[in-house]
Formats: structure tokens, C-alpha cells, sequence
């Protein structure tokens, strides 16, 4: 099945870094050849919104189909590809949750949006308290040590 | 760009109804030919997983790229496609958390999947606390309406 970007991410920051994601400036740019400003009709009542982008800087051929430790971390127990979000995933999705700080025609402006410059977006949809988990989170203790300086500096 | 499925929907819900998905008994089949269980191994230690699909039973010409009323209901304004979370959208995604609860093997056993049986799926993510939006969240009225039932009954 084909999937076709709705737009690219304008981002300062050019390089796959691991950490500190909150601090990076970005911008989305939803394609005009697709759609006009009613594709955004009403997203600025949300704070929020949810990008579905594709990791298109990650080789098909580097996408990993079972287990290795996150970040190469053996620190950190071996799991599988579908229990981590390693970017080298089969379909090679991103999915992510950032906040709107603007909209101005078909030009999103965002913080904490954790995809490079140039990365297709795939989907934006804006995000509704409703789709948070139902019931309590359990996670173990090596996501935690991992997320420790993701969005912000440790 | 192609996207392959990596397994399949298997639910009791076989019809896109609007509500009342959290009581929806549903399993993911992952792709045999594709993966073994090395793929999800630890993820049994996350209490909820994060489900990329594509709602295939939109015709592609019956996507939507304007602005419309969510679900038609004129007592809520009309918003974009992006400002909505309809099936019928550009690429025809669906991003969707819910419970995990259980592994065995390739099959994950879950509660709460919005997506009706034989539905494709793209991507299996464990869910961490901390993707969850930074900040306070706002959304309008509209949507807390929209979905006041959609997870449980009234």
C-alpha cells in the first residue's frame, strides 16, 4: 500500500541526536498541492497535536525485525523491535506527541517535536485527552532510564 | 512510499461503529513470515502498547481533505481534517493506545483497540509515560463531546 507525506518538518536540528527534543524549534509544512487552510480549519483549539512521520534517513535495509538492547545499551535488557521505539522499525513510523504553538495557513510551528529537518509527515492529528491510556501504566524500569533526558536536559 | 502490513486485527467488532470500544475483545496476529517472537520480547513488561493501522475500508476517493463536521453533526463547527481524528483522512491512518494483556508468541491480546476486525496493521509501540503531551492540554468542547462515549458507555 502507498502512503503519500501530507507535508515535511522544518526543524533546526539536522542530526538523528538522541536527547533534549522539548528545546528544538520546528515547523511543519503541509503541502499546498494537497490542501488549503481548511485542512487546518479549528487545530488551533488544540495545544496539542499527534505527527505520524516516516524516519526516511533509516536505510530499509538497517530495519530491525527482532530483539536488541535500546541504544546499543547493554546496560539495558535485550527487547524486541515492537517494545521499543527505535527509529529502525519495520514501516519505519514515527509517532509523537508536540505542542501547537501556531498556525498560520498550512504552516504548523511546534516545540518538542522529536523528527529531523526534511522528515515527511505522514498524518497530524490533534490530540484529545480521551486518548491517553485507560487504567494505570506499567513500563519498565529501562524505558524510564532511557526517556531520563529525552525531551529536556538532564 | 510502501508500507507492508506487519499482522492483522482479529476482533469481535466487525462493523466502524462510533462507540464503546474499550469493551471490544481484539488480538493482533503479527506476520509469521515477517517476525518471531524475538520481536516482542519485554513488551509483556508494558502494561499498554501504542497501534499504528490503516483504515482500509475507507475508499481512497472518499478521503477527506477539507473541512466537515466531525461525524456530520451540525451542532459542532465544522473543522479540518487535521483538527479531526475521522478514518477518512489523508493516508488513512489510525494511531490508537490500549491495554495489553497478553503475549503469547506472535499474538497480543489487547482491550480497548479502535480498529474492527481484519484491520492492517503498521506498527506495534510500547506506550511510555513520558510521550504522553508535556504541558497542560486544551481542546475544544466539540471534541470532549465527540468522545464522551467512545471508549465506554454512556
Amino acid at each position: 500500500m502507498d502512503v503519500r507525506p501530507v507535508g515535511l518538518v522544518n526543524s533546526a536540528r539536522t542530526e538523528p541526536l538522541d536527547d533534549d527534543w522539548d528545546a528544538v524549534a520546528a515547523k511543519i509544512s503541509l503541502d499546498p498541492q494537497q490542501f488549503t487552510a481548511e485542512a487546518v480549519l479549528g487545530l488551533r483549539d488544540f495545544s496539542h497535536i499527534e505527527v505520524v512521520y516516516l524516519f526516511d534517513r533509516v536505510a530499509p535495509d538497517s530495519v530491525q525485525t527482532g530483539a536488541r538492547h535500546p541504544r546499543g545499551n547493554r546496560a539495558w535488557p535485550r527487547v524486541g523491535i515492537f517494545a521499543q521505539r527505535a527509529k529502525g522499525r519495520p514501516n519505519r513510523l514515527g509517532v509523537s506527541i508536540c505542542e501547537l504553538l501556531a498556525v498560520d495557513e498550512l504552516t504548523l510551528t511546534v516545540r518538542g517535536l522529536d523528527a529531523i529537518d526534511g522528515t515527511p509527515v505522514l498524518d497530524v492529528k490533534p490530540y484529545m485527552a480521551e486518548f491517553a491510556p485507560r487504567g494505570s501504566v506499567r513500563q519498565p524500569a529501562w524505558s524510564h532510564e532511557l526517556m531520563a533526558g529525552y525531551w529536556g536536559s538532564l
